[in-house]
């Protein structure tokens, strides 16, 4: 009998999950609205109703071996998500237990998004038998898993690889989602080029494409656009984008020295036009004995599989298995926290 | 029979040797000089000598499991020293390869020597336990050792793990040993200390005991003995310094999550008047999911033995050995680079 797994991918407005093999070829696929479920359990309900359609349609009853799942703030070693930043489900939400509950004690694991897009690269994609690399998402924000060894890094809580959160402005950064200032993210993410563009708008005279918008309205997909099209300015933004993110992985390079930083998410479909200065930004910044070692490269996952894919990769590692207690107890105690796995 | 092992740190003045136990207790120890011998053949004799009378004067000849070296950019992967900076042997030098051959084929192990002091910590200092944690070594440099998962992290190359050389100030930073600009070592080693103290002395106006002391020669000695007397800028200083390092380290956990940093060398022994900086500026600066997590600590080895044993440590996971080849092809044919290891 040939193993699958479950792969399900939370974000803040889609619930993604699909059944993929150990080939990484996602064979079915479906989806449910995240925003719609104000009570966790109201959700996970849903969930398991429309996941169990989807195995028992691809008839794969038995043949589930675990489910992965990339959520925001997903912790690795207890399986809950703590205090994610778009999800209305509370502080604490304990997602292996309720859904390996659901599933009758399947085998489940948790980890944050950008983690989980860094197992499907080494899993399915451009890190395939690469031991030591990075992975950058660049999206709505900055995200980064770290494999280390041939193993992701957790850390001593389960939290390592903030890497959109080291600070590349240290004196009059900009305000950052978390709270402080000069973080990678707020520069380097879509929604920092968009405030780049917003600032190059207001301190340069010259003219550009990107006067025909709105200021306030300006996307980072704008930029590219305008840029592509020969627009000076817009050049110049990706240009400063680059180079932040070629200082910022000089830095990273010093830490695990990696075979490759790989990048995905929106921005990273730029290419060379992003691609360039980030390459001449590290090669002036990166300590000699690492320089010309480490590779930039795009992820090599196609973008509409890569979360499922991503988290998917996780579920064959899956350990933590809802065990049920005696009834009575049930409500009354707690359940413990899956155990720490090294 | 107790198995011992012996540690040798190979510095640029001297190279300190030692036999230690399974306890981390240095049962004998000795030196030689360095820089005495511009021929590498001649360094590894002179080394085999000496060693060899240690272990025979304590009546160890067949109880060594193995040897471990820390070496000025020590190559964990191929047993080489490459490009050192002050040692005159070469860019290439075949370390392990020579000791082993010179001590009969005795399995070797070579790494930095900060990633040494790492070692030495975890298995007979302040980390004892861990599995998560970075050493960092305050000296005439700072050096770094990583350790994630229990081990420790040498990256693509052998040579990850030099956070001395991360970006702490982007724009007219000071010029770093390495070449580049705005290192932390050029502004938190005992030497970037001292540059401090004069960069102080020439913009401040204030007295200070340090105006007693020809500007040129100040050390970061003089600049902790007169802060330790209540002198105001030298207190300054520290704080300056101390700065650094906390904004740094929170960089650093972003990456990796440890349970502590634990600091060594000279300046460390500076204690609250460097720590209490530290700890702000860290607290300051953490991203917030990790705030209050890891402790900075002080290594608890003595500094005397710190580098014997730290050396030691990565004797008893030695595994290369030189086996002699056909005596007539041995001139003309090249030992193969010893095996890399995971």
């Amino acid at each position: 009998m040939k193993p699958y797994v479950v792969g399900i991918d939370i974000g803040g407005t889609n619930t993604v999950f699909g059944i993929v093999d150990a080939r990484g070829q996602v064979l079915a696929s479906d989806s449910i609205k995240t925003m719609k479920y104000v009570d966790f359990d109201d959700y996970v309900e849903e969930l398991h109703k429309e996941l169990s359609r989807l195995i028992k349609a691809n008839d794969m009853d038995d043949k589930i071996q675990g489910i992965g799942i990339g959520a925001p703030n997903g912790n690795y070693y207890t399986g809950e998500i703590v205090n994610p930043p778009n999800l209305p489900w509370g502080p604490r939400i304990p997602l292996a237990e309720k859904v390996s509950k659901a599933f009758g004690g399947i085998p489940v694991a948790v980890t944050n998004d950008a983690n989980a897009a860094a197992l499907g690269e080494m899993t399915y994609g451009a890190a395939r038998g690469m031991k030591d690399f990075i992975m950058i998402t660049l999206g709505t924000g900055v995200g980064s898993g770290i494999v280390i060894n041939g193993q992701l890094v957790y850390g001593s809580d389960g939290f390592a690889g903030e890497l959109g959160h080291v600070i590349v402005k240290r004196n009059n950064g900009r305000i950052c989602g978390c709270g402080r200032t000069g973080c990678l993210e707020a520069y380097c993410s879509a929604t920092g080029v968009a405030r780049t563009a917003r600032e190059f708008m207001e301190i340069r005279k010259e003219p550009s494409l990107l006067r025909d918008l709105p200021v306030e309205e300006i996307t980072s997909k704008d930029v590219y656009d305008a840029a592509v099209a020969g627009d000076k300015i817009s050049k110049e933004i990706f240009e400063y984008t680059g180079t932040i993110l070629g200082e910022a992985f000089a830095d990273m390079i010093a830490f695990s020295s990696p075979q490759a930083i790989i990048l995905f998410g929106g921005l990273a479909k730029s290419g060379d036009i992003l691609l360039k200065p980030i390459r001449e930004a590290l090669d002036k910044n990166v300590f000699p004995i690492f320089r010309g070692k480490t590779k930039i490269l795009l992820s090599e996952l196609k973008e509409s599989d890569a979360a499922v894919l991503g988290a998917s990769a996780l579920g064959w590692e899956a350990k933590y298995r809802y065990e049920a207690k005696v009834p009575v107890a049930e409500e009354a105690d707690p359940q413990p926290a899956p155990e720490a796995k090294a």
